[in-house]
């Protein structure tokens, strides 16, 4: 970009925002090029912004398209698949300031900007008796405009459903400034075509979601978790493809031995260790979670039940303390095994049935490839993260985790499987896409993205190729 | 349309489908031009067809796109909106014949085509011990593909959503006759646009569906249900607004006098009463329904405490048969009122607390034009169906009608309702779209329709203008 135009872009932001809200200089964007994915190809961005208003990103956007250059959509930057890298000469959208939350018990809906992360939401509609389901393992620090994009899931979602299900309504602004309102506080409301759930999932390559309006359950149930601790990880898929078929637990989720270990290894600022209830000598870890009512803890026999018949050495229900340790373990997981180096984060999912096929395929892939493997997964809705460890400085080992993660992703797709559950296909997974959804599905999304952004400003590169 | 083309599209027709699967006398096809909402402009189609499978389906749509010539998607016929109103020249193309089922207990789902009934698919499953939740109060006779294309509702949605939450994947044959298959039997995918949830609900307008696969629950537990009696219709909504907000019913109906009148008329062929428990003195009657598991039937209670508390003057916890008998004769509201002659069915919805400026407006809107609005609804997600009392041969009535049939959506929107909550807009709701979308909402929503049929061959007329 010429030097001359750039100035006037940046003059131009000046009259929108206050000076605190347009970042410039090398040091200040460097935080913003890249999200938790690490994208070694992210740009490097003309401005990163921080607007507060609808109007704000309205009189952004309408600049950018006016220059046609890109803009990307930015949550809190906890992407794990380069939805969020800055693209060059672009300007990073951040939507952190955007915070504001009004809940309607009257409708029991809240309606937000972006910014808001999932914890924050979750405990201001929670202080009033309400509940938002969707919980990303990252809850504690991501946002709802980068749960929305990517349609997130989480633990809960295995009975309560993902992102999508909870949006009634959305604010948008489109690639020309236009700003949409479609849905509100309506449960049933099918006046013309679904354009909330498209938008919903889109990664910021439709338009910048600016409002949300969710919806809201009363307060949960108690949880009842039991935990069954098991010495192959067939014996706890096979647990885990019963479980499912038979009962609707409200938590299944799965870690292997690399995964207990790692979270095992951490400690307190004390040196204690954070979670020393695990058993690091076991080839998995499964918990399954009930909040149904039932006096008679149907759920909870029948999941002793299966674990035990499947071969666990250890089942326990859990008292309320060690059950949520469990679960802090199971979300910490990510994060536990990233302390170990740099990590090729996959999402990939497979029917039920499958999910056995999945994990020892994975393991298959590790072994060929002389790379580490960890696996966890919310396996009662068949979507896993294999954490392929690869390293910053080890190109050789670099290139074989590379490989692997490409692997795995196209063992996914061979088993009627998706590349991505739930954390978005971003840039990273982009090379993959077309496998599993072929040529006229990308051809034909492609089309809806001309007609919602024909000069291809929002978010390029994500799902779609730049042009 | 000249004679020599019409023969070379029924002679191409001829050599895609068997005789039996393409009706062309005006007699044959009479029956096809109308769904239930009677549009009185439907049109006369050259020709009817019921293919069996979906390359058949390729074969049509690629003959009528090959001549320009529209193509109107029609299930059961069981429409309330006009949206299978056949279109003057066009193919009729109905999926009666396309009833393949498969049922995949493993992956707790079911795949079919569009033509099985919903109560057929509901037994299906059921005799494996599984559950398709969604059930328009039709689905006895409505068809699963209508129930897609409107993203039906029902009676069990205030606590189990609606169809579009229960599509995991569909098979969809475009404009141009290609065939794409979107999604399958997994719980969380984010590959890419939500092309699923984006054919949900559209109406035929962007593809035909021709195959679904769908996520099935466990049976359900046992539903208690209690009934309310109430003199005054403000009592019941200010009862229906507490219980929605407290509690996750998994029913909450509402039918008024002049249902409950209707209903309670129907006699069977011995000429004994079929609902015998309906008390024709109420103003309203509220059941609540509830399906926990708790012990101490807090959800019981709670309805029962706050119906008496807002002056219901009979509140019951049924017994099972008696509680199924009320919900079918809930069901069976809309036939008993069209017993009395023509309905212009409204499907209005609010936001919950609306809902009694809601019922309040739509009677006021029946003594200003003097005539009879009977209401019934699923009173729990604020979804209303106003069924507005017209003629066949009193014009003046009609126009009345008419008249009062608009009016209520107008208020709707004024109260930031829905034209649609689970019908569809068909034919007969698109001259009030725009009011409630907006301009630019459906500026969108058209561009996407042009990306996907550029030359409006697919059920043109309903939710866009015929091209």
């Amino acid at each position: 970009m010429a030097d001359d135009v750039a100035s006037r872009i940046l003059a131009e932001l000046a009259t929108i925002l206050p000076p605190a809200a347009v970042l410039t200089e090398p040091d200040a964007t460097a935080p913003y090029r890249q999200d938790r994915a690490f994208d070694p190809d992210a740009g490097v961005p003309l401005a990163v912004v921080t607007p507060t208003t609808t109007a704000q990103v309205q009189q952004i956007v309408r600049l950018a398209a006016a220059h046609r250059i890109p803009v990307v959509p930015r949550g809190a930057g906890t992407g794990l698949s380069g939805g969020a890298s800055a693209v060059d000469g672009g300007i990073v959208l951040c939507t952190t300031r955007m915070r504001d939350l009004r809940i309607d018990p009257a409708t029991r809906t809240v309606t937000v900007q972006p910014g808001l992360l999932n914890a924050e939401l979750k405990a201001a509609v929670a202080a009033e008796g309400l509940w938002y389901p969707p919980d990303p393992a990252s809850f504690e620090i991501c946002s709802i405009g980068g749960n929305i994009a990517t349609n997130a899931g989480g633990l809960c979602c295995v009975k309560y459903g993902v992102t999508t299900d909870y949006v009634l309504g959305v604010e948008v602004v489109l690639a020309d400034g236009r700003a949409l309102r479609l849905g509100g506080p309506l449960i049933k409301d099918v006046a013309g075509l679904s354009l909330v759930k498209l938008f919903v999932g889109s990664e910021g390559t439709l338009g910048v979601i600016t409002e949300v309006t969710l919806r809201l359950l009363p307060a949960p149930s108690p949880t009842r978790i039991v935990a069954a601790w098991f010495h192959t990880i067939d014996d706890a898929a096979a647990a885990i493809a019963e479980i499912s078929t038979a009962i609707r637990p409200s938590m299944l989720e799965y870690m292997d031995a690399t995964c207990i270990r790692a979270v095992s290894a951490q400690t307190g600022a004390d040196g204690t260790p954070l979670h020393p209830d695990l058993d690091t000598s076991a080839a998995a870890l499964v918990l399954g979670g009930t909040d149904d009512l039932d006096p008679n803890g149907r759920d909870v026999r029948f999941m002793e039940g299966s674990f035990t018949r499947h071969g666990a050495y250890a089942v326990t229900e859990t008292d309320r303390a060690t059950g949520e340790a469990l679960a802090a373990a199971r979300r910490g997981a990510i994060p536990a095994v990233e302390a170990q180096g740099r990590l090729l984060l996959s999402d990939v999912g497979v029917p039920l049935p499958r999910l056995a096929d999945l994990l020892d395929g994975v393991a298959r892939i590790a072994a060929d490839h002389d790379v580490t493997i960890a696996m966890l997964a919310h396996a009662g809705d068949g979507n896993t993260h294999p954490l392929v460890l690869s390293s910053w400085d080890d190109a050789e080992l670099a290139e074989r985790a590379e490989t692997a993660y490409g692997e795995v992703m196209s063992l996914a797709v061979s088993l009627g499987g998706t590349i991505t559950g739930e954390h978005g296909v971003g840039r990273m997974k982009r090379p993959w896409l077309r496998d599993q959804i072929g040529d006229d599905v990308l051809e034909v999304s492609q089309r809806i993205k001309d007609a919602l952004d024909p000069a291809g400003i929002l978010n390029p590169g994500t799902i779609f190729a730049a042009t």
